[in-house]
């Protein structure tokens, strides 16, 4: 069941834009990170939510998405999240946030994929420029921005042999390509 | 469900030692690791299992737990984890594996609790110690070792006032209960 979850859980750039998610469930994914494990349960993390259309618009111009891809400049007009959650951390509390920001982005993005939602982590931002746009005190460090909607592509894994090229890619029917290292490359022992 | 499968995912820090864990469970774990978004799909953790007492010990070795429990030095014979995955980033493929540790580890622990078992980050490690005793190479940096096991204790949550301690405690009856800060101390705007 996991396993079937996190498999269809694939970083996802393009989605129906005009399909709103409501603020609810929204709050119900932030739930999900709070629910989960934190180091020393210092709790750090903190979450903005956007779901309307000008603050989406801030959001979309603060972000650079899918580096490898080098002749797409991002997803256009029609095409962008339609929400996002942008993850901060708390600098009253602590001061690194490493480990718990995977587990809490890990946790939105699989409640997401549950309800038929797809997303994408996104660490390329405009720091400052989405501090000042949507007026965000340096009190909080600036960590991912997560974008959310109903995805409007396909995403395969595929297994690369050792020492291939991990690079995904996009084929000429627009499907993306994950390469994936084999099991056996990533276990050193056991 | 997965709000059921995250909620039920408790650190655990106690365990029926004597329930070994079969190396293919283990390598199970890993695998949903090895589907998840990494950065850049770099990819860059490695795996190092153990599952044997003897290897067991000598991670045990290593390890510091639950700072917040003062007369409690961590788990008796009889009571430590039968099995540890220990995630490691290869600095040949990057050197930064912040957000990929999060990610991956919360992928293995949530594939833990559906196999009705249960585990622990633990992020306070004797790294050279463990370096030496398990020849782990240079060129991998040491993040964290995940324990697992049976779990052979009762962890609650709770909800605090905003503002409230959050460090976790055991009660008489030897239940954990851990302090959750409430989702609207979290949510900064929406």
């Amino acid at each position: 069941m996991i396993e079937n979850l996190i498999t269809k859980n694939r970083s996802c750039r393009r989605f129906f834009q005009k399909e709103m998610i409501p603020t609810d469930t929204l709050r119900n994914l932030v739930n999900l990170a709070r629910l989960s494990a934190s180091a020393a349960n210092l709790q750090p993390l903190k979450y903005i939510l956007s779901n309307d259309p000008h603050k989406n618009e801030m959001v979309f111009s603060c972000l650079a998405w899918a580096g490898y891809l080098q002749d797409w400049s991002g997803p256009p007009e029609g095409e962008r999240p339609p929400a996002y959650i942008i993850v901060v951390g708390d600098t009253d509390i602590a001061k690194i946030f490493a480990t718990d920001l995977g587990i809490a982005a890990q946790s939105i993005l699989l409640g997401a994929r549950e309800h038929s939602l797809a997303g994408c982590m996104i660490g390329s931002i405009k720091k400052e420029l989405l501090r000042e746009l949507l007026h965000i005190s340096d009190r909080f460090e600036i960590l991912l921005v997560i974008a959310l909607g109903k995805p409007k592509e396909t995403v395969v894994l595929e297994e690369i042999p050792p020492g291939g090229s991990i690079k995904y890619w996009r084929d000429e029917h627009d499907v993306h390509h994950v390469p994936k290292r084999p099991l056996d490359e990533i276990i050193l022992s056991e």
